[in-house]
C-alpha cells in the first residue's frame, strides 16, 4: 500500500514526541497498518530543531503554505491555541487535508465551525489527544460504547489539578506551596491559570459531553470552578469522613437537560477514581448497557500525547479511501443527529455537599444551622465538630444528603448571615459514583 | 443507507441481552451509525423464547441454514462452546458472511484456523466481547494503543474468581465457603471449574497476547493456576505487608520470549488492579509510548457482554463497504506480519514471590531456610513469623525480591526436605505492576 504522508505543525512538546514515535515505531507501526507514515513536510520557528528531529521532512516557514501542499495528506496540528492553530486547521479542511490535533480549546470553542466544515469538504478531524492524553477515551465514546445510551461522565482531567491535590492530602501542605513545588517539577506552568481554573478540565469535559449526548460542543456552558480556593483542612476533613477531593469535570443527561460542570468535588475514597494519583488522568462513564466503565493513564506528556495523535494518523490512514457515509462521525453521531439541548444552571443541579461552618462555639449554634438547612429541604447525612483552639471559633463541617443546589445556597445565605458565624461557608460538592 | 442484518446464533444470558440492546437503543444506535440493525433471522432450541425475543425475526431450526441465508450479512454467534459453534463459524465466513463472536474458547483454541480462513474470504470476525465483557479493550489493543510497542498486559479477567477473591478477604472466609455463596448468587457455575481453575482467563489472556505481540493464538502456551488451593490464611498474610491477592492472566515480551500466564498473584495494595473488587474486570496495559494504562469494567452479564457485541455490530457495518486492505487486522498486525515466537517455560520467568513455610518452631530452622534461599541466589525482601499456637508449629512468610522461578522452585525442593519443615511450602508470584 502506498505510504501516508503528514504534514506536521509545530514541533514542541508534543509534536516531538510524534516525530519521536512514528521513528521508534515505524516498524511496529507498519506491521498493524499495512504502510508506512511519513512526515513529508514539518513547519516551525526553530528550522533547526525541525531538520534534527525530523530529517527526512521538508521545512516550510509558512503554515498556510505547509496544509496546501500535494505531499500532504494528513496535517496535526500541534500549534495549540484559537489564533494561527485555527487559521491552519480551517485552511488544511479547505484544501482538502485531513487533520489530527490535540487542541481541546480550539475544539471545545469552534469545534462545530470545524466540523461543519470538514463535512463540507469530505475531511476527517481526529482528535484522541485532545483529551486525557494518551488514553483512547474519545475512542471508547465513540465507537466502544456505541451501543449505549451513555447517561454520565466523571474524569480527573487535569493532571496538574490532580498532582496539587495528590500532594496536599498526602503532606497537608497547603495549595500555594505545592503549586510552588508543582512549578518547580515542570508539572504546572509559570501561569497556572488555565490548569488549576478549571479551564483546561472544562475544554476536556465540553468535547466529551459533546460526544456522549450527541449535542453541539457548547464550552459556554461549562461551570468552572478550579482548586486555587481549596484549604489543606477541607482536605484532611474529607478524609477523615471517608472522601478524597478530586477536580472532577462532570456532565450528565438528567430530566431538566445537560449538567456540564468542572469543580472540586469529594468521592468516597473506595472508588477507583478516588484513588488516581499524582498527574494520572481516568475518565469514569456510566452507560445504560454496558454499566460502569473506566479508562485510566497518563493525561499529558510528550510520548503519552504522540501515542494518541499517531493513533488518530493510523485510524485515518485506514479510512482515507472509505466511502465518507461510513466512517466515524466527528461528534460521535451522524451530523443530522447532532442536536441542541438544554443545559442545566448550577443553581439546578443535584447534588450532594460538604459544607464547613465556621461559628463562635457557644450553645445552641449547630442547631440553628440545622434548622436553617431544615427549612430549605436539606437533610443532613453526617456533622463533625472542629474545636479550633484560639479565639474561641471552632468548625462544624456538615455532609447534606442530595439536594437541588438552590435550596442550598438558599440556607448558606441565611446561615452566613447569623451573627455565630464568622465566615463564608465552604462548600465543596460530592458525587456519589455510584450510578 | 440500508439496513443491516443479522443473524443470530443462540438466545442464551447474552443473546437476550442482545436482543434487547438492539431494541432498546435502536434510536440512538441509527443517530450514531446512520442505519438500522436488525435481527433478521434467529436460532435458538427454544423457539417460543426466540419469538418473545426476537419478534421481527425468522426462527430456523439449523444453524448451518441460517448462516446461508441471504438476509444474513452477519452472524452473531453465541452458541458458545468448540462443537456447533465452530462448525457454524466456519461455515457463515465460508458463506462470505461477516461474524461476531463472544466465544473466548473457539478463539483461544481454533483462532487461526478462523481468521486465515476470514481473511481468505475476505469478511471480519469482531470479538470485542469475548475479552473483559463490556470494556472496549480488544479496540484499545488493536486501535488504540497501535502506535505502541506493547510491552505487557495484566488483567483480572475472571469475575467468578474476583468475587470470590474479595469476599475471602473481606469476611477471612474459606475458598469453599464463598464459591458456595458464589453459586448461590449466580456467580458461579454449578461446575466453577472453567472459571476458579484459570481456563476462562487463559483463554482471554492468550487472545490478548496475540494481539499485542503480532503472534498467533496459541492458548497450549499458557500456564493455568487457579484459586481453588489458596487458603485464606495467605490472602492475610499478604494484607498485612500490603499486597492483594488477585487473580490475574499476564503476558508479558521479554528478551527470553513471551510470557503467558494465568496464576494468583500478590499485588501491592496501592495499585489499581489492586482495588477492583467484586465481578468487576480490568486490564492493565504496559506500552513503550503510553505508559501505563487500564481499562476498567462489567466482565460478563447479559447487558454488558451484549454492549460489546453490538459495538461490533456497528463497527462492521461502517465496514462493510470498504476495501478489505484498511480494515483492522483481526489480530491487531497484518496477517503477513504475525509471527510466532517463542514462549517463556514457567520455570524461565522472572518474578518476585511469596512465600509460606510450616515449621516446627525451634531453633536455627529460620537461618536454615534463610540460607537454602541464599544458596540459589534468592534475595529475601520481608520475612514474617507467624506465630501457631497448637501442635509447636509456626508459620514462617517470606517475600523474595525478583528471581528465576526455577531458583525458587530448586531452593524450595530443599526446604521441603527439612525435618523442621512439616508441609509443602505455599508459593504464590507477585507482580509490582509498576513497569
Amino acid at each position: 500500500m502506498q505510504a501516508i504522508n503528514i504534514g506536521l505543525l509545530g514541533l514542541g512538546t508534543v509534536g516531538g514526541g510524534v516525530a519521536e514515535v512514528l521513528r521508534d515505531n515505524q516498524a511496529e507501526i507498519a506491521r498493524r497498518l499495512g504502510r508506512q507514515i511519513n512526515i513529508t513536510a514539518v513547519c516551525d520557528l526553530n528550522a533547526e530543531r525541525a531538520a534534527q528531529l525530523c530529517p527526512q521532512a521538508e521545512w516550510v516557514a509558512n503554515p498556510m503554505d505547509l496544509v496546501q501542499r500535494a505531499d500532504v495528506d494528513i496535517v496535526v496540528e500541534l500549534f495549540g491555541g484559537t489564533g494561527i492553530a485555527k487559521e491552519a486547521v480551517l485552511n488544511a479542511i479547505n484544501s482538502g487535508k485531513h487533520v489530527v490535533t490535540a487542541n481541546k480549546k480550539l475544539l471545545a470553542e469552534y469545534g462545530n465551525e470545524i466540523f461543519a466544515l470538514a463535512e463540507q469538504k469530505n475531511v476527517m478531524v481526529q482528535f484522541e489527544a485532545a483529551v486525557a492524553g494518551g488514553i483512547p477515551v474519545i475512542k471508547a465514546l465513540r465507537e466502544g460504547l456505541a451501543a449505549n445510551r451513555i447517561q454520565s461522565i466523571a474524569g480527573i482531567i487535569n493532571g496538574t489539578s490532580n498532582f496539587i491535590l495528590s500532594e496536599m492530602r498526602e503532606k497537608g501542605s497547603a495549595f500555594k506551596d505545592v503549586l510552588a513545588e508543582a512549578q518547580r517539577l515542570g508539572y504546572a506552568e509559570a501561569d497556572p491559570t488555565f490548569d488549576i481554573e478549571g479551564h483546561d478540565a472544562g475544554h476536556k469535559i465540553t468535547i466529551m459531553s459533546a460526544l456522549a449526548f450527541g449535542t453541539p460542543v457548547n464550552f459556554g456552558a461549562c461551570y468552572l470552578e478550579g482548586i486555587s480556593r481549596l484549604d489543606s483542612r477541607d482536605i484532611k476533613y474529607a478524609e477523615e469522613l471517608g472522601y478524597r477531593v478530586k477536580l472532577l469535570g462532570i456532565t450528565r443527561k438528567t430530566d431538566k437537560g445537560i449538567e456540564l460542570r468542572v469543580h472540586p468535588t469529594l468521592i468516597p475514597e473506595c472508588r477507583l477514581l478516588a484513588n488516581v494519583n499524582g498527574v494520572m488522568n481516568a475518565v469514569r462513564v456510566q452507560a445504560d448497557m454496558v454499566g460502569e466503565t473506566l479508562y485510566y493513564g497518563a493525561g499529558a506528556g510528550a510520548l503519552p500525547t504522540a501515542s494518541a495523535v499517531v493513533a488518530d494518523l493510523i485510524d485515518i490512514s485506514r479510512l482515507i479511501t472509505a466511502d465518507t457515509e461510513n466512517r466515524v462521525p466527528h461528534l460521535a453521531f451522524q451530523p443530522s443527529q447532532v442536536q441542541a439541548q438544554n443545559f442545566v444552571g448550577m443553581d439546578d443541579i443535584t447534588s450532594s455537599y460538604y459544607l464547613r461552618v465556621q461559628v463562635t462555639d457557644k450553645a445552641g449554634v449547630l442547631g440553628t444551622i440545622a434548622n436553617l438547612l431544615a427549612k430549605e429541604g436539606v437533610s443532613i447525612e453526617a456533622l463533625i465538630q472542629k474545636a479550633v483552639l484560639d479565639n474561641n471559633q471552632a468548625e462544624i463541617v456538615i455532609l447534606t444528603h442530595s439536594t437541588v443546589e438552590r435550596n442550598v445556597k438558599t440556607a448558606l445565605r441565611a446561615i452566613e448571615a447569623l451573627d455565630s458565624v464568622g465566615a463564608p461557608v465552604t462548600l465543596i460538592r460530592m458525587e456519589s459514583l455510584n450510578g
